[in-house]
């Protein structure tokens, strides 16, 4: 342990340096850093860590021999500055300041303009030319000084204050005069006569001691305390005190203030960039009181302040290697830097500096890809709303598919489907979608919606889409059927144009000028240093030929995720869906019958046989109906599908693409349960369709085939004709009673309490084998297709929600046989593989069998969090918001991967896979794919490849690049 | 290798043994045995499976030296039995059989009767005296050895049969005459020289090579390989053949055939039982045509063979030291044991056996525990059918909760109590049941539903009951409305007398003699031994103190599950589960308002400061309300709590209760969303209360209050009071209106898409403390009023679908601060502990941060298989029973514990858990607790204690003695 306890800074030259954050905390190194640089700093000296800890360690002792060494540092700091603390006619005065080894925003506490007294105060009136200004610090000094060392309610003073004011009819503290400022601390003193049994300290001296002893005591504050705990930051670091002097930039024409950037933070370009005051305090500049000037004119107003401001703060952008983001006060012509750090930056800003300052030598390649952080290229790859465009927001939701959208508002799918035909631009504005506004998502330029979060359908299809979504805005009131929606006093119809900003939320009234996004230039040149230093491949999900198009546009390497089912919601396709559906477990039912029969009459003898016999005849002409329907169905679906993967084929020619079988409930593709058990016009005819229909229709079609034979004979009465006319009306009615009576009672029988746990995934594949069949042959022909063009295409068929390797077995086993089928068929040899996803916990704890048959792993981590968590996604809602504000999580484990659990299972997967299977392929392609800390964890874990939707394939990119180099740099300190 | 390659048996000694099933095959090694313990076996010889792998090996060559062994073997046969193969006068018939290592019942080929030609078949007429049975042996002969041998279709020579039959106009095959037999055996023969272009072998030896090849090649049969794979039995073990002389119990008055056991298998009373016929062939005795002996009237028939026979199963069993269930043939006076084998036994039975045999000095303690099943005590714990009675079964259901009930069938729960009050037994019939049925389910004998699987809510009710259950009985047509149900072409109505059987799943008309269990004598003595020998702890699922005392009487060592939830549905206490559940969401809503603004008036200032104080006062007033409702509600719930706490306590005097705070979604308690949606009046109500209802009801109730004040000074007309009547009713038809309004609003609100996933277990807990706060207060006053009476008691409170540390923690700090309060509050001193529920993977998988909270693990099993798993309890019966059919899945992963995924979680918990508090007490409380082979799971993976509806704790006790004397015989072995 050093024997020093106190560090001196100024002068040009600092006790201590940048890398003494341990016992000078992070404030004091970069204090010293910046001395030492030949930077003006105010002086000041540094309390180490070592104080405090003693002071704790000691009850309350401070070190022998610490006195001393304070006492000369403040002699020093005196001698430096040519003031001395309380000097009634020209007081120093300082800051007393916490800085602990790692950054605690806000938790310990801060005293400023430490040195007044009853006397100093009036020294500074006179230097300062501003006796207001004097006693409005003395004021605040006060008030800050006796509720952090005294410990004495805030709230106490601001009543004071405001009685003050209303006294005075002030509406403002300033417009109080010295008067009333010097009454007020009168009043202030008589509180902490009252509450601490004491008057308020007049000795400087005895100022700075309570002043850094309160700041020791507030490193074991309850929030300082709570806050370490939660961020893992030891107990017994102990915090550094740091004392400064303080310095005025309002001391008269020359002084000023002012902040400033080394390179435009906006756009990233090479210029100094930053606004200044002359007589002014640093809160001025940015409280918009008065307008700043741009720092441009101080070369003009102060030609050799702002050379030295120039000089110092490019050698500070070379010393960190970074651009800065720097304060500084001029102080009767004297230049003092206040604050230098690397500068915050756009995203587009980041990508021009991390490319500038490589092509500068200033930073290493590695160090360039490290300097844009993966969310920031967000906001590069979607259409923004112009930043010079003046808005009016009227509302804020959730940011759930970011860019921006404009257009004329819309209630239902099939208006934005019109009206986009009609050459309209439209927003889909809908309290929540479903499944079946897939077509009007798809026509629209962006969806906003009243409810649901950024996990809800609207969010994760528009994410999908590429387009832009602002999810869950409370404040909508949609009335889709009035097709309008209010928010406060606004309302919107249908046709008004709004503009949505999916990446910020927000509402925007009218049609409001967007920019295109530029992926070319710096944006290129940047993306390239990216894919140097990756190990990971990055896929896309896609689902559509034009998804696909987009996804390689953005750097995809093959699709990750071809989710088939949002193929089946296309209009022309849905009534064949519907037919497949409403007929498949008929013919399951009946299959098995004729089976069991057929078996039985093997076993059985004499009329037990024969009656047998008879059943299987009936049965067999029972099962020609629905097998004809289903095998229609199927049939028609086909050509489709084959159709759609040709595209998929051909747009990631040369690259893997995925391609999921059929996934979903089969309930999702008919009509909603609700609907269904609410119209009672259904019920109804479901009721009478099922008591009397039978007879009556046989009834009436016997009369109507009378009639018409009899017309045929002779002219009808009009009596006749018109019943003629009532009895088809009627039979029609009741064939479209029994029709939609057949459909209620097939969603009956499908509806499930937890569809999400239901039947589903390859589950439907294993009942339904003919549905995997379909698909499977439907990829091969499109596979067989584009081999007959020489085109190369290797599909990856991923069977979901598979728990058991015997499920994945036998989905193999019909994949395998038709993709003999069609090499015979078409005499093409094709190359393909049969893999799984690992989205049941299960799955995951026995991936060594499972791994023995698949050809590859994909994570589906939506589903694989669901089920570790036990939450489902479309209820969580009720209940994640309170625990993530409670932090019972730590996040939204939708959102990032949930290491410890989720992740943990995804580890033992890959491990006990690649022990089964050492070449095993292995992904993901769940939501967690286009989020950069789980792309770290997925590298991290040896997968293969991250697949997720098409603009996040740059994010995916970037974090690749992260993990990588953060993996080489643990190696390369691992060596020394 | 032996250079050994056939193993002759008979004459008293056998070449093998009973230790030789490598090279003998289980049934070889048997005969063996038998033969070389004295006991007379038709003599034979074994061709050993090393020559099975080298007929594999060498491409159906046998071994060198292999025909002379065979051809002594058959000599040495001959001479035995003193009949030689294919003599024309008495011909020796021989058996051959397949035997391998491992049981395969029925994979492989079996021929009988070898050694007929058209010669030796006249021989074998004379010597039976019966030409037919001759001639028929002859027919089966060839059927037999050309469906075997020469791979022939069975279904050609059934129908020359056939038509033979139809041509004689014969019902059964006995009715055909010896001509026909003849010319049905000429007709066999064209068929297989037709086939096969061959002559029916007419040469015994030939007949014998080719079928002995075919029982070599019958083990590599696809039947046989596939069954291999299932049972994980190795391929190049090979089997055995078995050549052993046919006996005849047919030839004469000295002949005889029979079974019996050495003891009485229904009850285990040591007498010697079984039956016999005098001139008759083993299938006679099973097939009914003839009534047999009781086997003590042996002894008169012929005295010498019954001797024999006594003493010869006597040495059996006393060799095999068990129960043998043995059949004899008696040719021509000689006793002939064809068969020995262990006896089934009923679970009575194999109780008294085992305490019998181990006092008669057989068996160890060990056996005797071993001796029995834990499946097997099922039939001893419930009331049973009368054995005697006479049945008339009208339908089959699943067997979902064991025992036998009698009652008046009754429709609906309320009928159900209504009727059981006024002293009638009833059987509760539903389509299924649900949560609000569970006072009907108490207060009948049985349930009996038609839809629901053996995990359905009856099920799972009716067992944790011990109520008898028949589930998912399909057959049932159930009119709840008209109180009746059908099943074929039988009608029960309400109030007709049924009885159900849950441990066979049968539905009985009328009302059948049923009988109690007895759980003294023999199996009181039985559970004592086992206890001795387990390490498991056995405690029981139990809610009310009635069940509490069953569990003890079962030998429950402490409750291991109590749901509280199922407290909260009784009558009287529903009303104020809904006022709670009506008010909690406004109370927290308020409450988080009322926060927010208090602390921004904390910031803000002027005017702003002022709005925000209005309406925080107006907050505030609305907070009164609900908040008066919920904590009223709370307040009438505890003592109802506290007093089924004290009793469960009182029964439990001594042992741990394990109390899970409150787990199920709370709609569970509100009416069905689906009941709500379909009724029209309710939504009328709804929309009427919604649009115009405020105003009116303001503008009725001024009306109303004018003229109730004009009544107070005159007498009103007519008119006045009929429309003061009026406004009263239609007033208080919308007060109804809106509370129903209310209530569909908030069952709107607590709706899930999947609730199984959604806002239930400790999640309402953490959202709504005040309940988990209600319920600890009602444990600890229990807890402190047994304490005031001396009692010992130590209370878990079970905290449920913990997913995260984060919220254990905060619920125990609710409960730690409850308990300190009761214990100020009574001023005693109470022992609890706090522990957590894993049932969500991710509990398991980050149990080691949990242990260091939870002092407790407790398996929820059943929500841990379905998260595992993915499956829906309620939804998995659309492709559950597919998976287990098409063997997908072994068997339903929630009758038995799924070891390799659900399992492995248990491990990593008990390991990971125990690592971080040695001392963690870990145990299950699933359905699995209750399952045989989950016991002795669990005892494998180190549980403390498993938990089990408490019929099902003798079992559990079993089973756990079962594991213990498992691992120390594997112990004992590693040992060698």
């Amino acid at each position: 342990m050093s024997e020093q306890n106190v560090y001196f800074f100024g002068d040009g030259a600092a006790e201590g340096n940048g890398t003494m954050k341990d016992i000078l905390g992070g404030k004091g190194a970069g204090l010293a850093e910046m001395t030492n640089a030949g930077v003006p700093v105010p002086p000041g000296f540094t309390i180490s860590t070592q104080v405090c800890v003693h002071y704790y360690k000691h009850g309350g002792k401070l070190p022998a021999g610490f006195a001393e060494e304070q006492s000369a540092a403040l002699s020093r700091l005196e001698a430096s500055i040519g003031k001395k603390l309380g000097d009634p006619q020209n007081p120093l005065l300082v800051s007393v300041r916490s800085g602990a080894k790692f950054s605690m925003p806000g938790m310990m506490d801060t005293i400023l303009n430490l040195g007044l007294n009853d006397q100093s105060v009036e020294g500074l009136a006179r230097v300062s030319s501003n006796p207001r200004f004097a006693w409005d610090c003395y004021r605040r000094f006060v008030q800050m000084f006796s509720g952090v060392v005294f410990d004495m309610e805030k709230s106490e003073f601001e009543h004071v204050l405001a009685a003050m004011k209303k006294k005075r009819k002030a509406a403002l503290d300033t417009d109080l005069t010295v008067a009333d400022l010097k009454e007020l601390k009168n009043q202030f003193d008589q509180i902490v006569q009252k509450r601490r049994g004491r008057r308020f300290p007049q000795d400087p001296l005895e100022q700075l001691e309570l002043a850094r002893d309160a700041v020791f005591r507030s490193w074991n504050s309850d929030r300082a305390i709570y806050y370490r705990r939660k961020e893992r930051i030891a107990d017994d670091l102990g915090t550094a005190v740091n004392i400064q002097a303080m310095v005025f930039g309002n001391l008269g024409a020359t002084s000023a203030t002012g902040v400033g950037f080394t390179r435009n933070p906006s756009t990233g370009e090479n210029q100094f960039y930053g606004e200044y005051l002359i007589t002014a305090q640093g809160e001025d500049v940015v409280a918009g009181v008065r307008t700043p000037e741009p720092i441009a004119h101080l070369e003009r107003d102060m030609p050799e302040a702002y050379a030295q401001l120039f000089e110092i703060t490019d050698r500070l952008e070379k010393h960190y290697r970074d651009v800065q983001d720097f304060e500084f006060t001029i102080q009767e012509s004297k230049l003092y830097m206040l604050q230098t750090r690397n500068g915050k930056r756009t995203g587009a800003a980041a990508v021009k500096m991390a490319v500038d300052m490589l092509k500068e030598g200033l930073i290493s390649e590695e160090e360039a890809v490290l300097r844009v952080q993966p969310e920031q290229l967000n906001q590069l790859l979607h259409r923004q709303i112009d930043p010079k465009a003046v808005i009016k927001v009227i509302a804020r939701g959730l940011a759930a598919s970011p860019g921006a959208a404009v257009g004329e508002a819309v209630f239902t799918a099939d208006a934005a489907v019109l009206r986009a035909k009609a050459g309209h631009a439209v927003i889909l504005v809908r309290n929540e979608t479903v499944p079946d506004d897939i077509h009007g998502m798809d026509a629209s330029q962006g969806i906003l919606t009243a409810t649901g979060g950024r996990t809800s359908h609207a969010a994760v299809v528009a994410r999908g889409m590429g387009k832009c979504c602002v999810a869950g805005c409370g404040a909508l009131e949609v009335d889709e059927k009035a097709r309008r929606f209010k928010v406060g006093s606004h309302t919107v119809n249908e046709g008004d144009f709004i503009t949505i900003n999916g990446t910020t939320g927000e509402v925007v009234l009218g049609a409001v000028r967007t920019v295109e996004p530029e992926l070319t230039g710096e944006f290129g040149e940047f993306m390239k240093l990216v894919d140097n230093h990756r190990r990971l491949k990055v896929r896309a999900n896609a689902d559509i030929p034009r998804d696909a198009i987009a996804a390689r546009r953005f750097g995809a390497e093959g699709i990750g995720l071809c989710r088939t089912e949002h193929m089946f919601f296309d209009r022309a396709r849905l009534p064949w869906v519907v037919q497949m559906i409403l007929a498949a477990p008929e013919v399951k039912s009946l299959e098995s019958r004729i089976h069991i029969t057929t078996r039985e009459i093997e076993k059985a003898s004499g009329t037990k046989a024969a009656t047998l016999r008879t059943e299987l005849v009936s049965l067999k002409k029972a099962f020609k109906d629905p097998h004809k329907r289903y095998t229609q169905a199927l049939a028609k679906l086909l050509p489709f599908q084959r159709s759609d993967f040709r595209g998929l084929f051909k747009a990631m020619e040369g690259y893997p693409v995925t391609i999921r079988t059929l996934d979903p409930p089969l309930h999702e593709f008919l009509p909603k349960r609700e609907e269904i058990l609410s119209s009672v016009s259904v019920a109804e005819a479901f009721a009478s369709i099922n008591m009397a229909a039978p007879k009556v229709k046989a009834r009436l079609s016997r009369e109507l085939a009378i009639l018409k034979k009899r017309g045929k004979k002779k002219k009808l009465s009009v009596k006749d004709t018109s019943r003629i006319r009532l009895l088809e009306t009627t039979l029609e009615k009741l064939a479209a009673a029994a029709e939609s009576a057949h459909l209620q009672r097939r969603v009956e029988e499908l509806h499930e309490f937890n569809p999400m746990l239901g039947h589903r995934g390859c589950r439907l594949g294993l009942t339904y084998p003919e549905i995997t069949e379909m698909q499977a042959r439907a990829i091969f022909l499109a596979a067989a297709d584009l081999a007959k063009e020489r085109r190369k295409i290797v599909p990856e068929i991923m069977i979901p929600l598979v728990g058991t390797v015997e499920e994945f077995r036998k989905q193999k086993e019909v994949v395998d046989r038709v993709a003999r089928e069609v090499m015979v068929q078409t005499d093409q040899k094709l190359e393909y593989m049969v893999g799984t996803m690992i989205e049941i916990p299960r799955a995951a704890l026995t991936a060594g069998a499972i791994a023995k048959e698949a050809e590859f792993f994909s994570f589906g981590t939506n589903d694989l969090t669901q089920l570790t968590y036990g939450y489902s996604r479309d209820d969580a809602g009720k209940f994640l918001p309170f625990y993530i504000q409670e932090k019972i999580l730590p996040g939204d484990p939708f959102e990032s991967m949930d290491q410890a659990g989720v992740g943990r299972l995804v580890e033992i997967a890959v491990k006990e896979g690649r022990e089964a299977r050492p070449h095993l392929k292995v992904g993901i392609c769940g939501e967690h794919g286009g989020d950069p800390e789980s792309v770290i964890f997925c590298h991290r874990s040896g997968l293969d490849y991250v697949s997720c939707s098409p603009y996040r394939v740059p994010l995916a990119r970037l974090a690749a690049a992260h993990a990588a180099l953060a993996e080489r740099s643990v190696a390369t300190s691992d060596q020394r």
